[in-house]
């Protein structure tokens, strides 16, 4: 666990137009695993480049030169529209070329071990990797063997850092003390903000990512779901705390929800019905689904959101997910920017060029 | 239903190389949905927009800049090979930003809906988008909630637009009035033309479309296969007389083989077979398959056309599919040109840029 | 069988920055379908085009010119992801338009024959086809129909040509008389080199197309596996002496590996156990995998080498897979350069252009 540093200067926003390694900004890491070891000023920096990229996409031609030359490979054992396209487009707008390898398709179905499908795509010429693996720390190998940067698209109950950074993203917008338009960087941005997590925790990468991420920003975290999806998270709270990560975790829904500020429902998983983790979707969604009714007691203005794809009806009802406090089309649209201002730190850092 | 209003004077055909919304070019349609909204005018200047882009195909480099900066998503739920590349091709050729989704390999199989699904791809950054759907109407849906183009790349029973206007472009070349070398636009391409579709009508999206382009054409048009799949076509061709849409229906395949001037088969899909509306392949081909011996019947110089994919043997000998009055090839490649003579013209309506 | 013919003078090799037809550089063949036909001079002049496509991926941006307005489609009716990606990456090294189909997302489901697919994808626009296909031959017959060039990416048990010409290119670089930096023509460039060829030559199109370029380089050829995984081969054997492609078969690894200057291990699949032709994967290993031990019967800087993906543990032992001899991912990386040669001198012979 990293200090949660906090810069006494504003950091330096890169020129997104240059290429990433014109000049320094400050930003060391070459992989992007999780949202872990970043620091508040690593958080703040990609805020900002992503503030960036939210005005080259609002060009009439959404593109910059910055990766030119460089390749992009989208490797993803697990099937995904949003994640994928979302870091397709963004590497495009690049001018990154990008290289799509779906698990199905590919020979992976051969028997093929991981590391030896990461060497041949770095030989094949990728010099990112976006990885996308039902198991746990699949990304954490690849990145032992890959000689350029690895980002993590998704691993099992794990991690999704590019997902929880475009959360923050999305409420910092709306919520933050430091505005897009520029702004005092002297507290955190979600200081004081309530922030509530609803659904099945347990088994949620998003959750997990977004712990880091939010209890850096300052806010007052809460996870909220049924016990038997909370398993683990009150010790990790306990050993939070002491860490000065401090979140609650809670499986009374009107405590959540009560003047919060912001809401996420998280995505069940059918498949858990089969586990005996849940009892049914209809009892799910009738004992924790983001209604509007649940939502009424949180502040009126209250952000909803959700990482998607969504089982509309079950953890969150169809008028609340289209509502006027609906950010998730929002979110969709954010993750493009955050992701090309991820790509574009991390390819400052990465080795690159002549292939050899 | 539209009138099949016939222009006056020649309609303006537009400058392919500039920028679809460079200057206006009387399209008014932001989707292509289905043909049966398309006035002559309409229609006609597809026509001719797809001439000009059968002129580009023929540069060394085929590509002009129309559409860059804009982009293409390519939402395919049923499996396809010509009309998902055509798409991809004639997008590519206009320099538009492809992205490609393939239901089988997407999120989509985890049961989010279609409109969440429309609502993400355009967050994402789509400002076409191209569907195909094993549901008739989801086009219409997915137009109800996508801020910018929709052309429906096959729904279901029910419509395949773009298939349909490249029927008539092949046809209108070798029979039209108004050749692509110019010419006269007082009658209609294929007035007095006799047409016949010859197959599974009843579940043919390509036999409905059709319908529409081709009576607004003013061809001669015969819809022949067996009763069972021609149920319901009688009872249209009756209101449709009453609208000045005429054809005929019939199962003797003598009677609208006889003295055609174009003759298409379409595709039998083999798991009809099991809901009993046709005997077997062997049977179907004995008497509805289109043979040499059966295409005597037709014209000397008739067409012989197919939308593919064929099954040789069943629906269509295979010295006649390769035969010399087949133009099956050269409706692939017409494919190509009206699609980006289509995209381009609904680019100059959609509204776009900036992402916001 | 062709004649191994000795060029006289050192070939042109082409200056890969121009356009691939500005000037002749000796390359007649239109297609790429096995290794058989290349005589010694056009072996010569992939090797010395694949030093300059080297050069190219050295460069910051690895991209040249020479095939932009070429459109490359890519049909693997079997899944790959190391030789897809690699003519992918090849091709847009070029500035190629790449079309992408993969047989299990496409309508080839749908029953439609070869020769219709490749007529239709011809029609679409493609100049180039790359084709794997699990029937050997296949992309013989796919020559006979597409107007442009045929690459063939792999066909059954039969050949693999661009893999035998990249390993060769391995081989050359480390062991042959002349080495990218210039150098002698006047012997073959394996001359008195003893390369293995160890597993299951009888399933392996990499061993046949292997046969002709290794024998045509003058190596001092052994294959070795089980019995039952070499039959028919002596045969082959004999009449090969005949012609005067010499090379050994034999049973024994020890006789084989005794003073190797390269080991190539080839891929067990294991759905041979089924078929009675492999006793069990373990015994396998055993027998014939290419562990240390056996590695050390052979030269002390022989090349070890694998086509992939690999069964580590099974037909190499993963400390071999990934030791000091290793070449396994330099295959990789030359495999693009060693393709975009080959589409680039295939590009100066192909019919191109217009579309028409």
């Amino acid at each position: 666990m990293t200090a949660i540093d906090r810069p006494t200067s504003e950091p330096e926003v890169p020129v997104v137009d240059s290429p990433p390694d014109a000049r320094p900004v400050g930003w060391s890491h070459r992989h992007l695993l999780d949202t872990d070891v970043l620091s508040w000023a690593d958080i703040e920096l990609v805020m900002r480049t992503a503030d960036e990229m939210r005005d080259v996409l609002a060009r009439p031609i959404a593109r910059v030169p910055a990766l030119r030359g460089r390749s992009v490979t989208i490797l993803f054992y697990e099937a995904s529209t949003r994640t994928r396209v979302s870091f397709e487009v963004a590497a495009k707008n690049l001018s990154a070329d990008v290289v799509n390898i779906a698990a199905a398709a590919s020979s992976i179905a051969k028997g093929e071990s991981l590391v030896d499908t990461v060497r041949t795509v770095e030989a094949l010429g990728a010099q990112m990797l976006v990885i996308r693996h039902a198991v746990s720390g699949a990304p954490y190998l690849a990145a032992e063997t890959f000689g350029g940067s690895v980002v993590n698209a998704g691993d099992g109950w794990h991690a999704h850092p590019t997902q929880a950074l475009l959360d923050l993203y999305t409420m910092r917008a709306h919520l933050g003390e430091s505005s897009p338009e520029g702004g005092s960087l002297d507290g955190r941005s979600l200081e004081g903000r309530k922030v509530v997590i609803l659904g099945d925790v347990l088994h949620s990468r998003v959750a997990r990512s977004n712990i880091w991420t939010l209890t850096a920003a300052g806010a007052d975290l809460w996870l909220c779901g049924p016990p038997t999806l909370l398993h683990g998270f009150e010790a990790w709270a306990a050993r939070g705390a002491a860490a000065g990560r401090r979140f609650q975790v809670t499986s009374s829904v009107d405590d959540a929800l009560r003047d919060a500020d912001v809401v996420m429902a998280l995505r069940i998983q059918r498949e858990r019905m089969a586990s005996g983790l849940l009892p049914s979707l209809r009892e799910y969604a009738a004992r924790w689904g983001l209604t509007a009714e649940r939502l009424a007691l949180a502040r009126p203005d209250a952000l909803v959101m959700h990482p998607g794809p969504m089982n509309e009806g079950v953890e969150i009802a169809p008028d609340v997910a289209v509502g006027a406090q609906s950010r998730i089309t929002e979110q969709v649209k954010n993750g493009v920017a955050v992701r090309m201002a991820l790509l574009y730190l991390l390819a400052g850092v990465a080795p690159h060029g002549g292939g050899e």
